[in-house]
This record gives C-alpha cells, structure tokens and sequence, in this order.
C-alpha cells in the first residue's frame, strides 16, 4: 500500500515551501506597501456562485460535489466571485476605494500542463469603487512592483495592454453587431497562439465582411493610440470618431499617464492583440508575459464594471489582476532569479551538549533563546562533540552554543571566533 | 440574487484577515524559532488515505467527490495522513529527526458549533524518528511557546498529560483484554465531559469485572506517577509491576523532567483522565485546555509510532501536536489579548495633493516611496487638502507627505512635527 499526492497537486516538502513561501512573501509584502489589504474567502462555495460569474459552463471546470445536506458545492477555481459576494454584503459599510489583496489557494479540474496545475496559489490585487484610469494603473504598477521586488526586469517580462472599451467600440463601428463582438474579441485573444493563416481564417468566419476585417486589421496596427487626436485615431481605422471612442481614448491616454508618473513605463506598452478571454471585462486590460513568450502569461487583469451587479450588488466597477505562482515560479528558476539560501534552513544557535551529563542544562539554554525569540536547536541524545557540530552546520546555524559545566562557549560557525561565558549569566541574558 | 458563505465557513473581511495573521503569523515564528520546517500538502487527496489512517467510517466525516477521472477524493481533514505519506515517499532521503511544521486549512463536514467549524486552520507541529520523551517534551514547549507569545499565561491555561503506554498496560494488568482496551481508553477520555454517575456507568459496562473497575479507579487518582518507584506505582493499583510499566514511568519521568529544563513545568501537570480519543497514540499524550476548561481543548496530541507503518512505510515513530484557530480565537478574545492596533490598517505615509495640479507629482512620490519599500497611499481624485488628511488618518497613516509645487512637507500625524525638503531631492532619495 503506497498512497501519493493527486496528479495535478504539488506536495510542498520543506525545499518547496520555503520557495512558495519566498513569492507569497514578496506578494504580501509588496501589496501591503501599495496600500492594499488583505482577505480570504472559504476554500468551497455554493456552486451556483460561479455559475452565476462564468455561467453554467464553468462546473465543467470545477471539483464540485454535494454536501450531506444536498447543498451543491465547489472549491473555489478563482476568488474574485466571493470578493464580488463580500463587497456586495457590505457595499454600503465599506469606505471606498476598496483595496484589497488575497493570496488563495485555488483548484481547476484541468489537465496537468506546464504552467498549468490543478492546485495553486494565486496572488489577487482589487480595487473597488474607483472609475478612475489611475486604479488600472496602480494595478499595474502593483504587479512591477512585485515583479521586480523577485528579481525581475523590464528586459525579462513585460506588460501589454489595450482598452477593451476602445477595441469593442472601433468593432461596432466597423459594423459588428453587440450579439458578435465577444466572439470577434474571442477571435483577437487568439491572434498570438496561433498561425497568421489559422487566424485570418478564425476572423473570416467571425467577420465574414471583408471591408469590417481589413478595418480591424488596420485598427490592431496601431502602436499607440494615445499620442493622436480622436479623429486622427479613427481615421487610421477608417471610421469616425464619437463620443465613445474619445472617452475610452481619454481613459487609455490617463491610464498610460499614470504608468509614466508611476515609474514603470519602460516595463509597459499598448497592444490591440491584448483583450483577455474572460467575458466581464470591460475597460482597460493588460496580461504580463515573458518577453521571449515562452511561457503561458504571468499575470492578467483589468477593468470590470458590472461584476457586483451580477452578482446581486450595486453597479459599482472594480480593476485588479491575478498572478499565479506555477509560471511566475517557472520563469523565476528559469532566469536564476532564486536566492541560493531558499536551499537550505537556517538557524540562529545550534546548543551543542560540551561534556556527558550536561543534556539538561542544555534544554535550558535552548529554553531561554527561543523565549528570547531566538530560533535554537539541539541534539536529543548525548552525542560526540564533532558529530554535535557537524549537525550544528547542516541545520544552517550562524553559531554554537556549547555547554559545558558551568560555562558556556558562543561559536560563530562561520568566522570562527568563540567567546566563554558563565552559565548562569549567559541562562539570565542570553544576548 | 444574494450570495452567502457556506454555514460552518468564514469569510476573512480585512479586520478578521488582520486577526487570522496574527495568530498564524505567530505559529510560524515560534516553529521556526523552535527548529521546525514548514511543509504543506495538497487540499484534496484520495479518499482512501484519510480511510487507511482513521477506517471507512471517516468518510462520513469528510467533503467528498468523485472528479471526472473517477477518482474518489476528499478535502482533507487533517494533515497528518499527507505528513506520513510524503515522510514516507522520502524516508531514507530525508535526514533524522524531522521536525516539520505546518498551519494547513482544513475541512470536516460537521455541525457548527460554538469553537468547531466547517472550515478552520490548525497549526501542526510533528517530530519523525527520535524515540526520545524529549522529543514530545519539546513538542509541549512548543505550544507553550506559542500561547505565550500570544499572551496567555499558566494562570490562563493548562496542559494534562499521560502515557497511553501506561495506562494500557495498567488496564492489561488489571485485567482487560487487549481487545477491549481502546473500549475502556474511550470511556476514560468522557470522564471530564460527563457528569460522574453517567462515567461510572459507562465503566461498568466497560469493565463488567468490579475489582479491576476499583483498580482502575484508584490508578486514575494518581496525582504523579513519576516520583516513586514501579514498584510503589503498581502497588497503589493493586498490581506487579512488570518492564512496560518500568519503561513507561521512565518514558514519562524524562518527559517531565524535560518540562522542568525548558522551564514550563508550571504549565503543565499529569492527569491519568487525558487519554486522547484518537486510537492512533502509542505514548504520551495531552490535551491543552483553559483553565476553566469551559471551552473545548485549545491544542491536543501526543506520540503515534505504527502511523507511518500503517500507511505503507518503515516502523518509525513520531510526536506531535495539532493547535486550531477557532477555539483559540475565542480564548484570546476571551481574555483581552487581541492588540488593539489589530483593529485598523496602518501605512507609512499618505501621499496629498498639497494644490490643485500636481497629481502627476503625487504619483511619482508614491512611487518612489514604495519602491523604497516603505507603504504609501494617495487619493485618485483631486480632493481639498483636509478631506485628503481625514483620509490619511483613517487608513492608519503615521505621517502625510504634502506635494506643492516644487517642495514636499513631510508631517508626522501624530506629533504634528513637519519638515519641508525640496521635491526634487525627496524624489532622488525620499528617506
């Protein structure tokens, strides 16, 4: 009888934790300095929860099971639909804007790939009540801030993002009807996974006009769309500007503004390509890559203005993105971006017992470092002093503490100096 | 359409995220502190593991599922089947003692009650292949170690201890049947949770026999075993001593004296009722209570050395413990010592529009300072200058940077001190 983990998990033996440890760490740490808080939601929620965000397809994707009080349930593939459920039950008690972080594990019954796992961890960055282009922007700075706080630059990942708002509103101009848009922007996400041919045959299907097609194609070689007047922009696409196209322009303009203030606008830069597969985005979207592509996105995110209200809420918008940390983590060993000290442990004493019979007062010099919020550890059994030592180095310990009758001698393992100290003054004040 | 969290769940708002942190945050300091490794498992495994540790009546206790490989899964419970699982998919690899912790999220499908949930968080502390008493001494500091740190003190709680190897053998010599000991262990643990007729009760029917009923009796008001000789302990049951008794007072006396050398034998004292109701323990065993024990344990464990055996791996012993967060949480609030500060969110600086014009300024501030490391916050929206003050004061600000034209004003809110440094310097190095 073996038993293993389920294809798809990862166990997280000490090695693998520290290293998962490092870049939630780092998410936390870096969410907290942008002014962001942080929350949680249950690990399982009424099935009818996601059905209601993705619609009914989404329990294709899920571990779902039913409760012994026939309650239909499933473990949470992503968090923004309970963030939507807990903003919402207290929309009126929140002081906005609401910045909020979370760092859930999550599980998708999915096929195992490279990058993609059946269980991960997936850092969230939301900001609530909030319309203004700034938020979107701040979002991004928020997820170059953590990149770079793991070791990244701007020459390894980068930023890519366009106005769903602007692209859907150039799509109707150009005489896609509201019924096909989604599915012509269905048809843009795909533009970079696949072959030129398959995609010029994917957009002849969904835009069977040839006139409305080479509109588009104009519309998506448009390197920056903000240095222009709105006039000037619609007319490289060949329709005529109106007040949709200026305002989501304006917000692009603001938003792209903002990343320049923000210090990040080298990691950052406009791309029509970018739409984001998920349905509810409405505004400013963006996907992190790494500059090769040779990995599946980094992070992802964007403007959703009707998420609350279908959910039962008020029609309050939000922006924010998700980061996981299967292909954050591949790309991080990939690059030799891993502190070699994630290796091993480490501790600040190992107690090392000096002669026979001396194993209690050893147990309490352990006793008084750790109460002094020292991290200190020991041999259970008495043992040679060498074999005690040898210990004391594959522990990772900065020094030894090794006790004697009465004496204790303090051993910084790496330089070598050593220092006597009397037992019982070294027991009342160890440092 | 209104969502809901599942009954038995909790949804971690900022407030009750802070708390949760501040718990959990102090598990993980005192483990690492105390020389243990963290390590996590996946959420879900197969069923068969949980039913292998704990038998098939388990499931009922458990969220299950079948996924569309067919898999029969289950979201775990309790952490330890995955400990012994990946210590024995390892076990020559892994170097001896291990001593790994973990704080994993676990799931029972149970009814709600006051300090039990259907979702909760329990800390697991575990000590692989040392024999040694010491080793479950330590795992007792270790708890210790933790409530003090979250400010408890000896007159808040206590720790019962026993050895299962003992009372085994008191109960084998006195009369019952290997087979009925489990029986007889399961009626001792209801002895503090019944009134006293109900448990005599349930021992005579236990025990038919009525001499070894008084035998037992009088082993249970045994206040400290270790003090005297085997011969006297037998001798107050009423029976011989023989070498499992020798060698199951001497376990228990170098656990004890363990105690006293950490220095938190005032903590703790021996109580012949704690038997621990899971039948997987094999040594000492204790349970971790209030002092009014009006609440359920805090913390419970002990020595289990047929687990890894029984999940397919070599005959290696271990120790540990399992510490919740529910009934702790209430403890602590119970008792006052949830620091105020955990009440509100806190930031470095909040970044103000000292006059109308100089947003752009204000982000470049903010992003400087974040990426100094330090947390900074700013409005998005052009705002007078006391609205964006009585903001920095609610999120908690320690001092407001105020950006005018060329300079910044840096005030510190709660003395009122302020300085002036020009823009362009605080840019280049704003601390």
């Amino acid at each position: 009888m073996s038993f293993q983990a389920v294809k798809g998990t990862r166990d997280f033996y000490p090695d693998a934790m520290r290293l998962r440890n490092w870049i939630t760490d780092a998410w936390r740490r870096v969410s907290l300095r942008n002014g962001f808080e942080e929350y949680d939601s249950p690990i399982f929620e009424y099935l009818d929860l996601f059905a209601a965000k993705s619609g009914p397809e989404i329990a294709e994707q899920l571990f779902s099971f039913t409760d012994r009080g026939g309650r239909n349930l499933a473990i949470r593939p992503e968090i923004t639909p309970a963030l939507a459920r807990m903003v919402n039950a207290r929309i009126n008690a929140l002081p906005r804007p609401i910045k909020w972080f979370s760092v859930p594990r999550l599980c998708r019954a999915e096929n195992p790939q490279k990058g993609r796992l059946r269980e991960f961890f997936q850092w969230n960055i939301d900001i609530i009540g909030e319309d203004s282009p700034l938020a979107d922007a701040e979002c991004v700075f928020v997820a170059i801030d953590a990149l770079r706080e793991l070791g990244l630059t701007a020459g390894e990942v980068a930023v890519r993002y366009s106005s769903r708002a602007l692209t859907s509103r150039v799509l109707a101009a150009v005489g896609v009807t509201a019924a096909d848009v989604p599915a012509v922007l269905a048809v843009l996400d795909k533009r970079a996974k696949v072959p030129e041919e398959a995609f010029a045959e994917m957009l002849a299907k969904a835009v069977p006009d040839g006139q409305a097609r080479q509109a588009i194609l104009r519309f998506l070689q448009i390197d920056n769309p903000t240095g222009i007047s709105a006039d000037q922009l619609a007319g490289l696409v060949g329709i005529q500007a109106d007040p949709e196209i200026v305002a989501a322009q304006r917000d692009l303009e603001r938003f792209a503004r903002g990343l320049e203030d923000f210090g990040v606008a080298d990691w950052c830069r406009y791309d029509a390509n970018v739409v984001r597969g998920l349905a509810y985005y409405t505004g400013i979207v963006y996907e992190v890559f790494d500059r090769d592509q040779s990995l599946r996105a980094v992070a992802g995110g964007g403007r959703y203005d009707n998420l609350l209200e279908v959910l039962g809420g008020p029609k309050v918008g939000g922006t924010g993105f998700g980061m996981g940390d299967v292909v954050l983590g591949i790309l991080l060993e990939e690059r030799g971006k891993l502190p070699a000290d994630l290796r091993n442990p480490r501790l600040d004493f190992f107690v090392v017992e000096g002669s026979q019979g001396q194993l209690d007062k050893v147990l309490k010099v352990v006793g008084v470092l750790r109460r002094a919020g020292l991290s200190a550890d020991f041999s259970y059994k008495s043992q040679p002093l060498g074999k005690q030592l040898k210990e004391a180095n594959r522990r990772g310990a900065a020094s030894a503490v090794i006790v004697k009758q009465d004496v204790v001698t303090v051993k910084n393992l790496s330089s070598g100096d050593q220092q006597d100290r009397p037992l019982a003054e070294f027991l009342d004040k160890p440092m």
